[in-house]
């Protein structure tokens, strides 16, 4: 006979923690703990084999399943000295799902199964606590109704506060056990009007009923679309965990709690918990009640923090380590115990019934970004845990948290207890910022002059916008998604932006915006939160990151662990510097359209493009190289023997051109070059386009006005070799964009080369240059290995690669990614994540086809991907040689990098 | 000792037609007519292998090549009985290149080598012929000076002005010797200047430095450019002929001409030609003497067309047959002799010195498609050729002329003329149109309600202009490619368009359009020719295409020979139809989009995008689904027995809706649904787009707003049961449009079927329908394989596939690919045949990954590629099912498609 019911036990433990695949996690870690003898009430778990069997056979268990279940239930009787079903000392019992993998999709948990009418006064004249035992049966009701039989449980509720409003009182332990009395007369109403059934009495009927739930749990709609959206495969189903009850609420020598084995919050290495006393779990959770310190350190602190005197405190909050500080010693032992045990910080529910101490669960324990690099730091130094094991432990993501400042949490729980919160959209750009609001970008510099703080609120932004945004202290949208312009140059910039926020209606000429009828005009102050979307009215103060040693210590060893480099995208030799810091060993992508809108640049600019002939194009990109040259200087000296990847004009040219409303910037310009505003609107219309996104940009632009790219390509190099000159190593890389074709590239290449030739025999030093280029283009994927030939480096630019992959462009998608996101179309945002079965699939091809025709191409990637983890990994398995990203995704790429090496070993 | 030069004449001849390779194209067929016996004046080959070496080397002839080619100039000598370089009795020579593929990059011909100062004076007294050896010389100095020396011809030019002007002549013929003297004198002189040399006076100076030329002549950047764009690879060289000259202008027993073995234009099976009495093979070409014809009948007909009386046509213009009866019949012979001995229709160059026959070239005579078409058909009859070999002898794009109205020749000439050209455009859809100018669709439509033709003349025309481009005769637009809206839907209609004819600015307020200062009305006549791009003013007669038996034959031998079937792309039941008269078997894709915008519809369409909830778009679907089920009636009946494929919407939303400034239709809109103006403008504005190409379109509309698909399958299976309820054959196939994912496609396909079953079960029809998708997304090529595994068929969108894996739309891309093909960045627009490099990868892909999960998979081609012969190759080999194009594509398809069998034996 198969065995499929696993005692858990002082009298035997069948199962231990290496058995999560057939006893789930939790029934794994109830039969560990048991094993190592923590008093945990003891009871039995149902395998997953069982629901298995139970999906596959109609809803039916295997034959010898119920007498299997008997025996443990006899056991557990022995062992509890109890009767299930007893009516003077009944056991009672808990039901608890429990798959391998934590799924919330799924059915939970009922208690006090085993209660019935008869055996409710008998207890209670036993015991002598009847209120204890009528508010147990109220609760057996409620949770049974609602999880086995789908009674919404608002009914209940709503009979609950009928008769607490009837008794004048707020908190339902306030009601007596009359009181719950009748409570539980109305509830058993509810469940026979709902169910057309009485509630059962037989306590192996409530028992089979609740299992029966638990198995049906796992094939719901809920649970397995959770199932899919997480990529949830290769599980059997769901374990049932049958439990002996204990009770935190049967008096004053009673208490329930949750513990952590360090401080969840800093890391630190000290024992930290929260308890109440005569309570179950759910109060602890529902906040109604004032929970108390477990130690007695953190009680003397909370009681600093809350202006209370050492007196108050004893007195009314004492210390789980001063009440029963025997307890306490069997706590802090056990706590102790666990973590050594699992190596890593876990996360305790307690109970304590007369003095008895019982551990319901342990669980790895979540923590702060921050805590989180304490802890895997230190536990090395404990050498409770190995490096990879630190470097595995911190979800890379996480050290957003860390690299931005952040709203004082107090100070934002006060903003909403005051209402001043207003909107929420994406959370584009992870911080926290405080301004005033301003409509326009020329604003924000203008504030910024007489030292005003501003928030730029915009329906978009643009390329234009680019000072205004740097100027400001954060970005708010109205519209676009996580990848829009807004998001991504803030993110590059390092800078808060909550981008795609629907509720908000800008009225700009009225320098107002509103959400439904409140209105915020320029001037007020905002605060947005970057990381959560959240957008309020009024002043949040804020606090800045700082990096702990542990924190350094951990990239330090990320960095010796990983195979990929990290690079920065960086156009500023500021960003760069922060880049430098951040950890960033290059510049993969400097992009040079943003340095064309500085104020004394974009008139040039302009005249370029306005230019009739190649001659008339001299002046002003003469004026402009003067400028890229102090440009490229600058980065290339923050960066010196670093690459710096420069990529040559991307951008359409009629981004550059005023608005042909503009009237006043129009006659300026007509002015400076010398042309009709007629013809510089005729130029305006004429370089529109249908498709900007696939319009006459990149490379097709330096091919069509090849004097534009060897304007920019003479600025490289010039400023280089004069760095070089004084003794600063300039790495510059020339980057062509949006190659489709080898033709493409080879033109530019050759011109390139020859151009960089000429300097270089001139000033007669040996500078090292490469040329290379983008894949950005599903067609340059196909075509890889003639392009390779001759280009020395690629970069996947998987912002376009992603765009024309999918056919969809980033700023119009956030309408049906959403609702794809929701029905499940695609799990994840591809703009966020790279998709790596189908746009994967192509880099695949351009790193094969690449490397077969050029085995020492370097290849990396510069799209807003190389910052995110997933990603990483995909870049690190396919064989790339380096990530680039924003300067303040960095230290994220590096940990993920080292955490690929160690996720796929040789 | 390796053979290089090859002697071709009555003494001996080395080579033949198998020898192109090296003895070049022109060597081989003069060695073979030699062979042949046909008179050619004799001479030798210097061969390609020379050119190789020459290359090589330095420009160095291997080491016994002179004495190699002055034997063959003494083989030449005896048998022409004089001497190259005599004073008195001069052998003259002419040098032409000529490679195994015909290359007007290279340098040509050089002339009357041999002539000098001396032997041009003793020729003259021993011939008593000074006026031609004078005018011989001049042409030799002047064809020497420029070919070898690169003087620039019109240095020479206005020399020969300069003495006509002074003479107060106006031919070269009526200048004396003296003044011909006169010229050479001032050639020489000029030809000193220029070089700093006087000419050579050493005949084998002349030849050498001829030889030397036309050698260097196959390095030179245009013939190596020329290569290079027409993927010419493989050949050592160019060959060089050194032939004796003849002369057709010795006097009036002398003549030349061309003739063909049969009408060219007719393709009648009558000798053809036009000959010149006393002139040179260049005068014929000039046109500045009316030249007369060959044969008596031709010469009569002529004389009819031209109302010539019978007397004045044997005087003025007597036929060769009635003037030189000798020399006429040797030449009859000898073309009969040709075209049997070639298997083709041949093109000859003949001279006629001295009533002696001399033919200088035969080649495959160039044709009209009519006349390809019956040539063909009638040497199979005949037996002359095979039906594999007739069916190769057609272009398949040749057919184009014979599909669609064209210009009357004359008129046309005559429009020309009288100065009535006024632009030229992009020759979009074939065909030839008059009628007057419009500038509204709405006009057309109008004008064509009073029975007025029009066409109409957009600066680009969108969706709602499709009723007033099917009202119009044809379409002119300024802006826009080949596969421009206004090009793909006029090609999909039969008619003719000139796209992106940026010479015209249209002012559409005013009703005017302007070619330069030239103003063109609201209702002025204007004729447009769709096969050229040509614009003129005013009327110009057209003659209708009429379909020869031949031409029915040819087709039909096509589809017996073709693997691939053509189906057609319409949208209507009369385009269906057109198809099918035209060869098609199956509606490849069938556009519902344009369906939507009918007069009665587009509110209704309005209506449905309007509404805030599926509730309120019930009633405009209701209503839409009853015109569509009436279109699709009408086009599956039509089509009975034959599948058609119906694509779901696939546009952008935003495409229906009116402008936003539109007032007059908003405030309608409003009415008729009950929106206030503003809110409808809101929607306007809500579904703009950055990039309507890369937006919500597609796949996407029909996810996100489901009602709007079921409507129309609903449409599709309930028109197609209806029909078989009479016994009608539908055979309907639902299209799921711009799929990237299987996700995508699993949600449509599966409602699909729901619908489908649920119709098909209540009306008791055993309908046949499939169920697949359009193919046009890069990712989805990549991911293919998940797609089969549910899609009953792939139809690949190559337009969309080729903007989204170049990155480039075809809207916008206009200015930078006509540079892309100037500077040969690409040989060929994408949009016109299909890159098979790159854009053929993914397609290869898919088909692979397809039919990896799903063997039974048809795979086809919708795009503008499906008419486009090369891209039918293609479609050919990689194993696809069939294509689909535009209606009055199909021939030209089903003839790719036989040719692709030819080309690709297994």
């Amino acid at each position: 006979m198969t065995k499929n019911v696993y005692y858990f036990g002082k009298i035997k433990t069948d199962g231990n923690k290496t058995m999560k695949k057939i006893l789930g996690g939790k029934g794994a870690n109830l039969a560990e703990m048991s094993n190592l003898g923590i008093p945990v009430p003891p009871g039995f778990t149902l395998s997953t084999e069982i629901c298995d069997y139970f999906n596959k056979h109609a809803q039916h268990y295997p034959e010898d399943l119920k007498k299997e279940a008997e025996n443990n239930l006899h056991l557990l009787e022995k062992e509890m000295d109890m009767k299930f079903g007893d009516a003077h000392k009944p056991l009672l019992l808990s039901v608890r799902s429990g798959a391998a993998i934590s799924m919330p999709g799924m059915m939970d948990t009922i208690l006090n199964l085993g209660l019935n009418d008869e055996s409710v006064k008998d207890f209670a004249e036993t015991t002598g606590n009847a209120r204890f035992l009528w508010d147990a049966y109220r609760r057996l009701i409620q949770m049974f109704g609602n999880v086995v039989n789908q009674i919404d449980s608002e009914l209940f509720e709503d009979v609950l506060s009928r008769v607490k409003n009837m008794r004048k009182v707020t908190l339902d332990i306030d009601l007596s056990a009359d009181d719950l009395k009748l409570v539980v007369e109305q509830y058993k109403e509810i469940y026979k009007d709902e169910i057309g059934k009485e509630f059962p009495q037989d306590p192996h009927d409530q028992l089979w009923s609740a299992i029966d739930s638990v198995f049906k749990s796992w094939s719901n709609t809920r649970a397995k679309k959770y199932r899919e959206l997480n990529n949830i495969t290769g599980l059997l189903g769901t374990a049932v965990n049958v439990q002996t009850m204990v009770f935190g609420n049967m008096g004053e020598d009673c208490a329930t709690g949750v513990a952590f084995t360090r401080d969840p919050s800093s890391g630190e290495d000290k024992f930290f918990g929260e308890f109440l006393v005569n309570a179950q779990g759910e109060d602890v959770v529902a906040g109604t009640r004032t929970p108390q310190e477990i130690t007695k350190e953190n009680s003397i602190r909370w009681a600093k923090n809350n202006n209370v005197s050492s007196k108050e405190r004893i007195e009314k909050y004492p210390s789980l380590e001063e009440l029963m500080p025997k307890v306490y010693k069997e706590l802090f032992a056990i706590q102790k115990q666990l973590e050594d045990h699992y190596e890593d910080m876990q996360d305790l529910e307690f109970t304590i019934q007369k003095d008895t101490l019982f551990i319901l669960q342990t669980r790895t324990g979540k923590r702060t970004a921050s805590a989180a690099v304490k802890i895997a730091v230190d536990m090395v130094k404990e050498k409770m845990i190995d490096k990879d094991t630190a470097l595995m432990r911190v979800e890379p993501d996480q050290l957003n948290q860390l690299l931005h400042p952040s709203f004082d949490d107090k100070e934002k729980e006060k903003a909403e207890k005051e209402n001043r919160y207003l909107a929420k959209g994406l959370p584009a750009s992870p911080g926290a910022a405080v301004g005033k609001v301003v409509f326009y970008a020329e604003e924000a510099v203008k504030w910024k002059e007489r030292n005003e703080k501003t928030i730029l609120v915009r329906t978009e932004t643009s390329p234009e916008d680019i000072s205004g945004m740097d100027a400001s202290q954060g970005i708010l949208t109205v519209r676009g998604g996580m990848t829009s312009h807004a998001a991504v140059v803030a993110r590059g910039m390092g800078k808060c932006c909550v981008a795609g926020c629907g509720d908000i209606n800008i009225d700009p000429k009225a320098k107002k915006f509103y959400v439904d009828d409140h209105v915020i005009k320029e001037g007020d102050f905002i605060s947005i939160d970057g990381s959560t979307g959240e957008v309020f009215e009024g002043k949040i103060g804020t606090k800045s990151p700082e990096f702990s040693e542990e924190f350094e210590q951990l990239m330090k060893w990320a960095d010796e662990r990983a195979r990929l480099h990290v690079h920065a995208n960086a156009d500023t030799p500021k960003d760069s510097d922060i880049a430098k810091n951040f950890g960033a060993i290059g510049i993969g992508l400097c992009r040079t359209e943003h340095m064309f809108f500085g104020e004394n640049r974009i008139d040039f600019v302009r005249g370029m493009i306005l230019a009739d002939s190649p001659e008339e194009r001299i002046y002003p990109l003469e004026e402009l190289k003067k400028n890229q040259i102090e440009d490229f200087k600058g980065i290339l000296k923050v960066m010196q023997g670093f690459p710096v990847t420069i990529r040559l004009l991307d951008p359409p040219l009629h981004e550059f051109l005023p608005d042909i409303k503009d009237e006043e910037e129009i006659q300026k310009l007509s002015k400076k070059f010398k042309k009709s505003a007629q013809d510089i609107k005729a130029r305006i219309n004429q370089l529109k386009e249908f498709n900007p996104m696939l319009g006459h940009r990149g490379c097709r632009l330096g091919i069509t006005f090849p004097d534009i790219y060897d304007m920019q390509i003479e600025a490289i190099i010039e400023s280089a070799c004069s760095l070089k000159k004084k003794g600063i190593n300039a790495k510059p890389e020339i980057m062509i964009p949006l190659v489709s074709d080898v033709n493409e590239y080879d033109f530019i290449e050759k011109r390139a080369r020859i151009i960089a030739s000429r300097i270089i025999d001139k000033s007669g030093i040996d500078l090292q240059y490469k040329v290379g280029t983008m894949i950005e283009i599903p067609r340059a994927c196909l075509v890889a290995d003639e392009i390779a030939e001759h280009a020395e480096f690629f970069s996947f630019g998987t912002n376009d690669l992603t765009q024309m992959g999918f056919g969809f462009s980033r700023d119009d998608s956030g309408k049906f990614l959403k609702q794809y996101k929701e029905i499940g179309i695609f799990a994840r945002d591809p703009f966020q994540a790279l998709d790596q079965k189908g746009i994967g699939a192509l880099i695949k091809i351009a790193i094969e086809k690449g490397r077969r025709t050029n085995p020492k191409l370097v290849i990396g990637i510069c799209g807003e991907h190389g910052g995110e983890p997933s990603s990483v990994e995909f870049c690190h398995k396919v064989g790339l040689n380096y990530v680039s990203c924003s300067p303040f995704r960095v230290p994220i790429a590096r940990l993920a990098a080292a955490q690929a090496v160690i996720k796929n070993p040789k």
